[in-house]
């Protein structure tokens, strides 16, 4: 890997397991194995690394999403496979975490790409209920845009509840529950 | 107000806004208008003072759910005025953002209050869900363990999707998505 591919995997890791805040440039230095001098040489500063770290997990995520929901099968039966591909559930979410940064949250430039890929996860989560619902898989006075929503936030909601008890078993608990919910004839 | 309150209440305010990791005990001091001195005649640091400003908020939470769920009217009624009740949802849950401070999940005794109020609140709401069941206002086949994981999830996920597009809108979404899919007749 070139420095500035360590760099950002570095700061990527490190975001996800302290936060924006918790995470040093030296912190992020040490971790690449690059000095000072090399990681100002290739970044302007921390907000500069940080843009290029969340852009790449954010790609990767939508890639991940894709591949399931574009996949073969029924709507539910893709939502189901997506909600329950293994995850590190523990570790939560790389981008919704994010939400959890004041310095994130409050930086424009940092917030647009967690904003970007919730709200394309929401669209595209909705195009597939919309289309269980007329072929008729679904029931047929589902509203696909809230359903979507409540699709994402049991998501992050279920790493919030599996942090909080030390163990993956409410996030399992909260994806059943809302595929019981779904799948109700 | 007494300067432990003060300080207590300092500490509670910091940790919704900036975080365990982000709220120094200098900051403390400074919110709560005390001195260093003063702090540690009170509480032992940082952890001590978490502690309490934790409780105290694990405790009101509590206290507000109960008088909505032991409330009049049908279970789907007190569910969704639970879900529906004014917040502010862009500020987020007070004890849910505790769940991405590495600090917080690392020590055990601050962990633990966290942990036991989300697990009180799904066994509230696992009650009440069954009592809606089994009166016939909600479907027979509902399963009230994972049901009331969703309900939380749904909660603790919306206030991601809302810090993450910057208003409440997908809360709201979320919530609307998951009464929708319980009120189906």
């Amino acid at each position: 890997m070139s420095t500035p591919d360590r760099l950002i995997e570095s700061t990527r890791e490190l975001l996800w397991e302290r936060g924006y805040v918790g995470t040093s440039p030296r912190a992020i230095q040490r971790r690449a194995g690059a000095g000072q001098g090399s990681m100002y040489h290739h970044f302007s500063g921390k907000p500069d690394l940080a843009l290029a770290a969340i852009g790449r997990t954010a790609e990767e995520m939508r890639a991940g999403v894709e591949e399931i929901l574009d996949g073969p099968g029924t709507a539910l039966e893709r939502l189901s496979a997506y909600l329950r591909r293994e995850r590190e559930v523990l570790r939560g979410c790389p981008i919704g975490r994010l939400t959890q940064d004041p310095d994130v949250m409050a930086d424009p430039a940092l917030r647009r790409p967690v904003e970007e890929t919730f709200a394309w996860l929401r669209d595209r989560l909705a195009a597939v209920l919309a289309e269980g619902r007329d072929r008729g898989e679904l029931d047929a006075g589902l509203d696909p845009g809230p359903t979507a929503a409540t699709v994402v936030a049991v998501l992050q909601g279920g790493y919030v509840l599996a942090r909080a008890a030390g163990s993956p078993e409410p996030f399992h608990q909260a994806v059943d529950g809302v595929l019981a919910l779904l799948s109700r004839p």
